[in-house]
């Protein structure tokens, strides 16, 4: 673990994790900002009960370009009402006060216990500590103080020709599930225009952030933003933009394997992918049903190479009021590399599903529709997790 | 358990169950029929990936009013491709002999594994021995016989002034998952005119055998089924359709009840109740959404009051490629019988969950729209069962 892991890789970043007393002894409050103008975007869980958190930042967002942020861990300002979101605007405005910027240029997150309100006087308290102590060094402290019950610290980073991609996550479900938001934080001194960050970040996450499942319930805090401040210097080309954009891609997928990987009670992944689908949403629905169902999950949990849980996921994926196109006698369907069912015919193989990862290929022969999503099982450990956790 | 329960309840009804050889030592094959000419309406699972019985009975429902009907247990002939439908076809053929019928006349259901061709000497060998067996005693034998891991059968009745609607089921999910299939079987002495009782059937199953969830998956073999043959005698007037329609329901919800009742690895049982949806179908999104939620489900097992979960579920019912509407300022939650959000404010009430069932009150507040679901927890017991089966 070296020192420019993280949010602080790229050049003009920096960033403090401390303990502000939110959570009992861990650090609880991170903080990174780029010391130089940057441009940003964020992308914000769909769902629609939203943390008060996601409300502020929504609302900075269309008003400025995000500069800095700020992080808790231990409450998550979720269905705490008006009160939330004034707690919310008080925490940007000192952090505004404090690194000289905007109100509107801080997001504000928070992950922990829903329901509950923040401890806005340790907050601030806290944050008077964190924001002078930000450095270049801090990225792996500020990683550090966004964990919930993860059980690792979340960081990487891609230099390509000239310049950085970081970035840091917290994991999702699967761990305590009301702090089961998923976070994720990329930044880059590649140098972009206003209003064009959405546009690298949406296609990154919708193949990363939003192809993982640990158990399929999304959270009302969830986010990812991306933090661009032009600081390596380099001159942009198509060619450049092509590498940002790969490099990009590549910290979300590391972080999003992160999050997957670290899903307590996890003890076997699996790789989904889906090709000749009707559409790309088809296919996409199909995989997410895979990679969602109960069936599906505990039979990987199980070892079983029984392949039928997975056909009955296939044809019920809810797609557009009904179910996404499906017909049985063209798929193709391999386990773990072993055809199993070939254009309709029972191969009556049984394919090896032994090993701790596992992939499930699916030709639905209709069209050029394809998608991917990385699951887990679903194990006792599951369960314990989830059942014993209580308010 | 008295000799008339179940599809044998109504008059003109005879039924028997036997041992074929399909399973190793129980009960595996059923027939029912009405002696008199009856009409008929079956509903069958969406599910894409269709067993072939399900395609040949679809045939026959399009051609003929169902008169009879043949189920086995033990194998699901689904994933068996052409040779599955005329394994099908055969035993409806052999069925309509020895009934005298004509073959569309005829349904075939199979319940068991899926990918394994029927054994089509012992079932026909079996119905030999079955049809000559049938009698109005018989319907408690059928009901056994369409049991896979069902620990109890499933049968009711509700007579009503001056007819009887009768029925068995077996059981969903969180058994054996590939054998995880859905059937209902209503016969009713009540008389309905040809095309009339997939009106009265439909409204019925949609607010029973289609408002209950286990695991959230669908079998690829699904089936309910009424049949009535008019045997009461009695003259029908918009009074008495009235009260046909209440003992029909009644018969599906108990026969919807006892299958939900009877998974295997449940401890508690939730009811919910969404009320003041923008249109019915989000209120049943939103019921579904709760209904199958992984973290609800086990917070149900884990007996947590924590209702965070359950507001998570309500903001992320997919509906129209969307989300259900929501304005968490509106909602107003009630777990078992205590308000814990009142029109968006979190009332840090604390529910009383000891017990083993449970009910989820939510009125969004937007409009009439209301959907009721009946589902379980997710239990240690689940995942063994489900884990440890293996093909």
């Amino acid at each position: 673990m070296t020192a420019e892991t993280g949010v602080t890789a790229p050049r003009g970043f920096v960033a403090s994790g401390v303990h502000a007393g939110i959570r009992r002894s861990s650090k609880d409050l991170a903080v990174f900002r780029s010391e130089v103008p940057a441009v940003g975007a964020a992308m914000f869980s769909r769902n629609k009960v939203q943390a008060a958190c996601l409300l502020v930042n929504r609302d900075h967002v269309a008003q400025a370009e995000p500069q800095a942020v700020v992080v808790n861990s231990g409450v998550a300002n979720s269905a705490t009402g008006e009160r939330g979101k004034l707690d919310a605007l008080a925490t940007a405005a000192e952090a505004a006060r404090l690194l000289e910027l905007q109100t509107e240029q801080v997001l504000v997150l928070s992950t922990g216990v829903i329901g509950v309100r923040l401890p806005l006087d340790r907050l601030l308290t806290g944050l008077r500590t964190a924001v002078p102590a930000m450095s270049v060094e801090g990225g792996q402290a500020a990683a550090e103080a966004i964990m919930t019950t993860d059980t690792k610290s979340k960081t990487t980073s891609v230099s390509s020709s000239g310049f950085t991609v970081g970035g840091m996550a917290k994991g999702a479900g699967m761990i305590h599930p009301d702090l089961a938001t998923m976070l994720g934080f990329v930044t880059t001194d590649y140098p972009l225009e206003p209003g064009e960050a959405i546009e690298f970040l949406r296609p990154a996450v919708d193949s990363t952030f939003n192809a993982i499942s640990v158990d399929g319930d999304c959270s009302t805090n969830d986010t990812v933003l991306l933090i661009a401040n032009g600081a390596s210097g380099i001159t942009r080309s198509p060619a450049s933009d092509e590498e940002f954009r790969a490099a990009l891609q590549q910290v979300c997928e590391e972080l999003a394997h992160k999050i997957v990987e670290d899903g307590e009670g996890v003890t076997v992944i699996a790789e989904i992918a889906v090709t000749g689908a009707a559409s790309r949403d088809e296919a996409k629905a199909i995989a997410r049903r895979i990679a969602t169902s109960p069936l599906v999950k505990t039979a990987l949990f199980g070892h079983d190479p029984n392949w039928g849980r997975i056909l009955m996921a296939v044809g019920s994926a809810p797609y557009n009021g009904g179910y996404a196109d499906v017909d049985v006698d063209r798929l193709t369907l391999s386990y773990n590399g072993t055809v199993v069912v070939d254009r309709g015919a029972p191969q009556f193989t049984e394919p090896d599903v032994s090993g701790p990862s596992c992939t499930i290929e699916l030709d639905l022969g209709l069209g050029s529709g394809t998608a991917s999503y990385l699951t887990t099982d679903l194990s006792y450990d599951y369960v314990r997790i989830n059942a014993e956790y209580t308010t």
